[in-house]
């Protein structure tokens, strides 16, 4: 009798800790939204990345100059043991002068809105001339062969499915042309490739983006043209044959130096198992890389702003790296991953933040084969703390910059906000901060500082 | 032993069915997103509605072209079996020319961002000049008293709370001030009011929206400025007496009719079990009423169209019914409940769009205590179809339009997109067509269209 009643009495403290347990944390992520939307500064870092420093291509000043800024940043927030910049190789590119590209039919002459994509090779001085053939994706090439393709411009007009709820499939299922567009022509003697933009808005904004150049095949210049001028050329090629003038004078540099930003916090009780959270401080060199990817940074650095605020004292070891070279080369990630390797360290989770500063809608996560089916059921505990703000936590990518860890056999996790209106701004000019709206940016920020939260304090 | 194999075959039957049967439901729901989002027209619609009509405020002649042109549309949807226009009344009000408000302090003058609030009279052609007195909300007039109100302009300057993750709460906590700041200060003498405008933006834009004068008191003047003017304003007053100078021309006239427009399509088994799908097609006369509420007629008017033209055929009625006067007076609501009612019929299930055009959320729903628990948990079933597109299904608000139906005991389903930027737009010249986004639009009226379908096939 006694020894049910101790029983009892154990089981009800345990349960009794438990909902306290549970209750804290509860309040303790309350505490965390509140904070960031009243008082987080993501914003202003935002602001200063995107309109004062600008785009920031890897390899640039302005990127440089976005690892100092961030740098000083983060050596202001208390809880903070260490920031550091480290070293990685990146290509260098340079767009040159503003793009021209005209066509010619009947007797009539008309200006393109194009932008030479990322790695492109420049068309000299003088520019070049062709006749325009339309194809629909890479796979046409050979079905109308070098006979047809030879010293033409080929215009590679497949869109995006606006039929994919999910934009970045439908991106995903679009991008081969920008990618690998410009070499697959070259290889059937084609001088140069202008590519649809991959976005799902019809407008004037052309959009770049990374192209590829294969090692064997001769290099091509490579430039896409907004969806609006890709349609209407579209039209014009179904009756009319349609020449193309395309002059822009972008060059390849020899590789340089450049810098990854790390921020660490050393865990109380388990230093050796690291939480990362990072995004690419660097950009496209057009507009001022506020979605893709200031706003990934400045929520990696909110996270320790407000862990710091809240007077949080992690038990794990949290990391806020900022990667450099996503875009064009994953120079950063592949260094960060490297001397971890090296050192023999184990991130238990890395979230990555590269899908823009819009209303958060959850996570994906992904892993080696023999862990994630251990570490997906075990996320199952924290939906009773993400379901009130309508966070999924499920199955699916992690991110360019925090793959590479993936030998190591932690979690990473992918922060999913709402993609709908990413792919409108993605790569362009108009990738400024005036687009971010500061609550949808403020809550993505609050719901990866959760996250960092739970899993700082029930492990995985 | 054949009786096992017989309980066996036949569970293997229904079981099989019943596959088939979600497995077509999942299909059908796929190609209303798909036809929706490539071949849906409610942007055009809503084009038209916004940026051809403009404001549409009741009693207005925009108001009777917007229910010209829906009726218009309506009938050329193939499978509506009646359009028709119901009768309602409604206030009239008019701004009148552009109001004037400017501060004065030290030797300093400043002109603010503002706008009457609908309802408001005006202050007659010379206006009116008082000392600013500003409170924090209604309950600070009462601890003022008339010895400090008496001849002043009261200024409600309480924020919306940005702690708030949920927009629509943090506005239904705040709005209090601009529906009755105007009775109560003058109450208390006050000669006028200027209300904070009720956004969690900070930015140059007045938001109107409407404000009632209780019968026993002397109605006031009662304007809106911008939460930036706001913020100037409460600064000076907090060490400087600060004058104002009020100018609106406003007009409250006579009621006159307007109208609902309903379309219908009968059911083919249970055609007394309606099933509607609303929004309101009156806005307010600043901007074009696209996000509120051109957005939820569009809507309700894609989710017949998409099924017209997926060649759908209702068990269920299906009304889409554009409520008239929802911002200033639900004339249109009650006289559409009070004609059902006298029919005797039964709203199954109704849903209002009314929080703008953003990416989807979910439902929440509401209705009779007697009967919403046995809905809410038959709502479960529809989980395994909704989930794949992360929406909810929740307790909560079901629509001001749709509410008056609550006593048929159907069920009552409010829409809910995202909310982080609808309150941006609210009620201002901004809540325009360019600021929607139109696949975040076509995916709302997909999100409708399956939860109809859903409805109609499973009943509830």
């Amino acid at each position: 009798m006694i020894k049910s009643l101790k029983l009892i009495l154990f089981i009800t403290i345990c349960f009794t800790q438990q909902l306290i347990s549970q209750d804290e944390e509860a309040f303790f992520i309350k505490d965390i939204y509140e904070y960031t939307l009243s008082d987080g500064i993501c914003d202003q870092w935002l602001s200063f990345l995107s309109d004062s420093i600008g785009g920031r291509l890897a390899g640039s000043q302005n990127a440089l100059d976005a690892v100092d800024y961030t740098l000083n940043e983060l050596k202001k927030i208390d809880i903070v043991d260490t920031v550091y910049k480290q070293e990685c190789i990146v290509p260098k590119w340079e767009r040159g002068e503003k793009e021209v590209v005209k066509i010619f039919y009947d007797n009539e002459e008309m200006e393109l809105n194009a932008l030479a994509l990322g790695n492109s090779k420049g068309t000299g001085e003088n520019g070049l001339t062709g006749e325009i053939i339309e194809v629909f994706g890479l796979d046409t090439l050979n079905m109308l062969g070098r006979e047809k393709l030879e010293g033409k411009i080929v215009f590679f007009n497949r869109p995006m499915n606006p039929k994919r709820i999910n934009t970045g499939y439908a991106y995903g299922e679009a991008v081969d042309q920008r990618v690998h567009g410009a070499s697959r022509a070259s290889l059937y003697g084609a001088k140069a490739v202008l590519v649809r933009s991959v976005t799902t808005q019809s407008d004037d904004l052309p959009h770049t983006g990374v192209q590829t150049y294969q090692e064997d095949v001769e290099p091509i210049p490579s430039l896409a043209i907004s969806t609006n001028d890709a349609n209407k050329l579209g039209v014009l090629l179904d009756s009319k044959k349609v020449m193309g003038y395309i002059r822009n004078t972008s060059q390849i540099l020899p590789p340089t130096t450049s810098y990854n930003v790390v921020a660490e916090i050393r865990g109380q009780s388990k230093p050796d198992e690291i939480i990362l959270v990072g995004g690419h401080l660097d950009s496209w060199d057009v507009g001022g890389g506020a979605h893709d990817d200031g706003s990934g940074c400045v929520h990696s650095m909110q996270v320790i702003h407000t862990l710091s605020n809240l007077n949080y004292k992690p038990e794990r070891t949290l990391r806020c790296v900022l990667f450099m070279n996503e875009e064009n080369g994953l120079g950063g990630a592949l260094a960060y991953a490297k001397e971890s390797n090296r050192k023999g360290e184990f991130h238990l989770a890395a979230i990555e933040s590269d899908s823009g500063g819009f209303t958060p809608r959850g996570f994906t996560c992904t892993g080696e084969p023999s862990v994630l089916p251990k570490y997906l059921a075990n996320l199952q505990k924290f939906d009773v703390f993400l379901d009130p703000y309508d966070l999924y936590l499920k199955p699916g990518g992690g991110g360019a910059d925090i793959n590479p860890l993936k030998s190591q056999k932690g979690l990473l996790i992918g922060f999913k906000p709402d993609g709908q209106r990413y792919f409108d701004f993605h790569h362009t000019e108009a990738d400024v901060f005036k687009n971010v709206n500061v609550r949808e940016l403020k809550l993505g920020a609050a719901s990866i500082t959760s996250l960092v939260y739970l899993i700082d304090q029930r492990g995985l």
